[in-house]
């Protein structure tokens, strides 16, 4: 291996679609690096930020698709950090939110790396605002939980009590909630929520193709199947969805988000 | 009145303080608009953003200072709306988080007036952040709560349920919670809450200044009073405290946040 530098690895968060909801500061390294490691949940847009000879290389996860598993994530960037001065580790949304960067950052850190978050706006607060729907209002509650859904139902590791959630939360927002919808909403109302609560489901937020459905609680099984809901898709569910404002929705972003799967921007990374 | 515009207000969030956590979009109407009305959570960088010329009005509040009422902030957006093409209501962290953005909007929206919301990166995300902090971690549990600690103890209003929350949540974000900590604390532990859970307060956070003590539960009112806590201050409180990675600290803003309370910007609205 030719280790010509000792490089920093940015954390960055993307944001949640829209490319104009990137920071200044994600836009300035994303626009001098030499290198962008990049989710599928980042748009083709926001790569075109970087500099012409900038190495991309995408190493994102979707459910079901070919992905590349953490431990080859953590050992590419180790890898790159020693080819290059400046990587961008580019995140959909919040690095440190339900984007393993705290994984990505201490394994770094371990290994002596030099290593810098960079926070981005996440899709469970974008996603809603996008459907003029806030995440609180005070005649709404006091609260509101992000949480994913993506656990399995019924397996021995310590998983969410969704149960609890219905009566100590009063808005829930749920990140890649779509596949275990029906175990969900079983354990909310069997928890004690009314099954008339508002809800909505939001895929594609904040960019063209945002599908927005507002329903109850109970009908939510029915909205996502019915509606042919995919990911990537934010559920909110709280009286706060009654509070919609639909007027000040802003533009749609016109950006290709997430990254066709097909796209020749893949690169494999085993060549290790 | 002088109805010379059908202008259109735009509930911009202005992120933590460190300004290049702005939006690309927030920096382009700052840059672009006529009049900003501000909070105090607010920066003067990001304000020196604007154009020379643009009208800027404080209707800040500060707990047990001046403040301006929510129905007078209405009022007057309603009043420039009449006067100015473009008006940005900047709000410290996300305009739809804790931020009454849904209220103004809502108002507007029943005057027949433009209104359009800008998400902004939320102080309860990028404070724990800047202090290596993340707010999820696989190891830590699936879910986050982002709660407001300023609601009154023993009253009659509907309150958070800390007791349900101390249980349900894996990890707790408390905004404004300093004035109430000896409650919250108590019914937590009331709750269930393992009085050993770590927790963490960050005050003045992304920008110079900010100060970090973390410490767990049990020992937190020792901590805010020892350290002198003030607002604005961030509460994290849950296992992921303990993932914190030092290293990845970004550096400190060098910003003026917030707005000094003898500011010379603050402009009186009772001028109707």
């Amino acid at each position: 291996m030719n280790n010509k530098y000792s490089g920093t690895v940015y954390l960055v968060g993307a944001g949640p679609g829209d490319s104009e909801l990137l920071t200044i500061k994600a836009h300035r390294l994303l626009k001098s690096c030499d290198a962008i490691v990049y989710d599928y949940l980042v748009s083709e847009e926001v790569l075109r930020i970087a500099r012409k000879n900038c190495q991309l290389v995408l190493v994102g996860k979707r459910k079901d698709h070919h992905s590349i598993p953490q431990v080859e994530i953590n050992a590419l960037l180790l890898k790159m950090s020693n080819q290059y001065r400046s990587i961008v580790r580019l995140k959909g949304g919040d690095p440190f939110l339900f984007g393993r960067g705290a994984e990505e950052a201490a394994f770094l850190e371990s290994n002596a790396i030099n290593v810098e978050v960079v926070p981005g706006i996440t899709s469970g607060i974008a996603a809603p605002a996008y459907a003029g729907i806030p995440v609180t209002h005070r005649e709404a509650g006091s609260s509101i939980t992000f949480v994913t859904g993506h656990e399995r139902f019924g397996n021995n590791k310590a998983s969410v009590n969704w149960q609890l959630l219905a009566k100590a939360s009063d808005g829930l927002v749920i990140y890649m909630g779509l596949h275990n919808i029906v175990g969900i909403v079983n354990d909310l109302i069997k928890g004690g929520m009314n099954p008339l609560t508002p809800a909505a489901v939001i895929q594609q937020g904040t960019v063209i193709g945002q599908k927005v459905k507002k329903t109850h609680v109970d009908k939510l099984v029915y909205t996502v199947e019915h509606y042919g809901f995919v990911s990537p898709s934010i559920i909110i569910i709280g009286k706060v969805v009654d509070f919609q404002v639909e007027s000040c929705v802003p533009p749609l972003a016109n950006v290709t988000m997430p990254i066709p799967l097909n796209s020749q921007q893949y690169v494999e990374t085993s060549d290790k």
